[in-house]
């Protein structure tokens, strides 16, 4: 069970950037932020008044619910016609402006709730979720390190599954084994519409270097085109780079970390871009901390990939580049901050950022470390512990 | 690759059903949709003019769209801002009814919709593709089959895999292993807001009897509070009931079958409740046929449970359970038609429908079948083909 003093940090957070928005309440119902906000996933609705005791709102289960979530005031809500009535027991008065999470509120569901809370105003409060989700308390950190490990051993388990002949789902398969062995949750989840990832994800060959619809530097062709990402059928050969993007999950919480390995000996271009990726998250690393602006980490990144001559590989391949170079990690894979141009807001302590300097080369692979870091309050703290070296199996 | 007559068939049938919804085109976008309607999962708009020829607009990746889709138009479209030239071109005029997968759809999306097509009305397509989509093809059949065919093989692994002191999550990793060795895809999807499972669940002892948030009659404990759904750790012992509900992936079509074994003897009690299933699966069966009214499978099950002096238990217990007997599966595994009361609307030839009576009995466990039935011209298919029998391992 999520302890009463996190629940009530994270709450106490969530008023402030509620107030900072404009906002008078917030009305929580994706199971992540409910899971965030209240210890539990079930079928609810969390009301967060900005002055006032939050209040959640169970349609099922509600024992369960009772069980799970230190909050005070644990109540049934059958259907949504008892909203008004149980916003305004909760102080939160005709006029009010509430924050919905607008970011992952189908669409249908909002309409709903404009026709049942017509007195009321709406607004989004999915930025100030964000900003409090993006500052990692010790707690959490602790289970975030805990889904590390998983990933940790799921890395030093891929040399000895990679053979000529076997195919790279199976290797995945197996190093997902591992993960679950090491007490994986078996699920991540990802906010944004239209995500999703195998939580082992194995590239190898040519299927690290094909790109598809995420704004990521890898996707990989899928086992068909409905999911289109991930492996295939590949069949491993000698001299096929093999990339491992492994999500680890542990109490809800996440570790996202990227290894690279070779069956046999790998060219000295594809090498030296490894090293390159290295040598990023060097300069990177001497960045993090309290006051870097996120942004500027991706400038730092591509710098590095233009004096090496990489450009053209980095963050994927020509035309299909993305202008990225990592992003938060929490509950969800891809939290704030996110390390992009764009968003110029700096780094805080706590904050978990993956950090993940990729080159890819057409019809040969890719390459890339993906570390995942904790700002501190003067530094950073490398969350990720597998060894960095490109290794040739 | 998905066919060129099926793509077309697939169009023309949602030309039709948006037409009668009042419609005039749909700017389709969610990831599921876009696969069924255009063959690829990229990064897209999917412009459906219900006169006119669809338009499928790209953002990212362009050459992998036209690689995975059948469609003549595909073009590019790098930003919303795009987008009203774009359905001009397409045919589809200011003032036009343009419908929007309002039910899947992020608030926030349909908002910058709303504000980039003002000279346009928005409207909801969402009903007009399910209903599309809960008519299946011989080509779909076939793929919901494989999927079919490894579900076969995972609950057919089960008694091999229950001893005195296995963890229930291994046991359920190792049936999971054996739906990736039959090819599974290795994810599964949800259409409904907030819902997601593991694609093998195995639920031992109590944990078959924990109800949760999922409006279903199973739900489990699961690894941890913020996922709150599947097994947790218990520890099987001689005399557990054993649930296994399997989701296959195929080609990015499903199957969904339940199975039930225990270790041991089981109480006569509970044999007579996976008894009374058996036999409201043989009862559903002979009504199953175009016409017959999706809510009047439900009544004639919730009949034979009362019958049996069983309706506490049935689709859960006590005020657990959920007045449901099943639902349509496809490429998403809540579709339609819905097996419930209010879902009035007659089964059609195509349908596929999983219909799982279920018993729960709290600190023992549950009891259940649940098969996957297409719906021919005359009668019905039984896609899922393992034994039905409780199995004592």
């Amino acid at each position: 069970m999520t302890p009463r003093d996190e629940i009530d940090r994270r709450l106490e957070a969530l008023r402030s950037a509620l107030a900072d928005d404009g906002l008078d309440a917030a009305l929580i119902v994706q199971h992540t932020d409910l899971a965030y906000f209240s210890g539990t996933n079930q079928q609810a609705h969390l009301v967060v008044p900005v002055a006032g005791d939050p209040v959640l709102l169970v349609r099922r289960v509600l024992e369960r619910a009772r069980d799970e979530s230190p909050l005070e005031r644990i109540e049934p809500l059958r259907s949504l016609g008892g909203l008004p009535a149980a916003l305004a027991a909760a102080g939160v008065e005709s006029g009010a402006t509430i924050g919905l999470e607008l970011d992952v509120l189908p669409a249908r569901l909002y309409l709903a709730y404009a026709r049942r809370l017509a007195d009321h105003e709406l607004g989004d409060c999915s930025q100030a979720v964000r900003r409090v989700r993006a500052r990692k308390s010790d707690w959490e950190l602790a289970r975030m390190r805990a889904a590390a490990e998983q990933v940790r051993q799921g890395a030093e388990a891929v040399p000895g599954l990679l053979r000529p002949g076997s195919l790279e789902s199976h290797v995945q398969l197996e190093v997902e084994r591992v993960l679950r062995l090491a007490g994986h949750q078996g699920q991540v989840r990802f906010r944004g519409f239209n995500q999703e990832m195998h939580y082992g994800q194995v590239l190898a060959g040519p299927s690290g270097a094909v790109p598809g619809y995420s704004d990521s530097p890898l996707c990989g062709p899928g086992p068909n085109p409905v999911l289109g990402k991930g492996p295939d059928g590949h069949v491993l050969e000698q001299g096929d780079l093999v990339i491992a993007d492994l999500v680890g999950g542990h109490d809800g919480w996440l570790a996202d970390q990227t290894r690279t390995f070779s069956l046999g000996p790998v060219d000295a271009d594809l090498r030296a871009a490894h090293d390159c990726a290295a040598s990023i998250l060097r300069t990177v690393e001497a960045e993090i901390r309290p006051g870097t602006p996120a942004s500027s980490l991706f400038d730092l990144a591509e710098g590095l990939a233009l004096a090496a001559g990489l450009e053209e590989h980095f963050m994927g391949a020509g035309p299909q580049r993305v202008r990225f170079l990592g992003h938060g990690v929490g509950m969800e894979i891809d939290e704030l901050p996110i390390l992009a141009p764009g968003f110029e807001e700096p780094l805080e302590a706590g904050n978990v950022i993956a950090v993940e300097p990729k080159f890819v080369f057409p019809g040969r692979g890719a390459v890339g470390i993906e570390n995942m870091y904790a700002v501190t309050a003067d530094g950073f703290e490398t969350m990720t512990t597998a060894p960095e070296e490109l290794i040739e199996a």
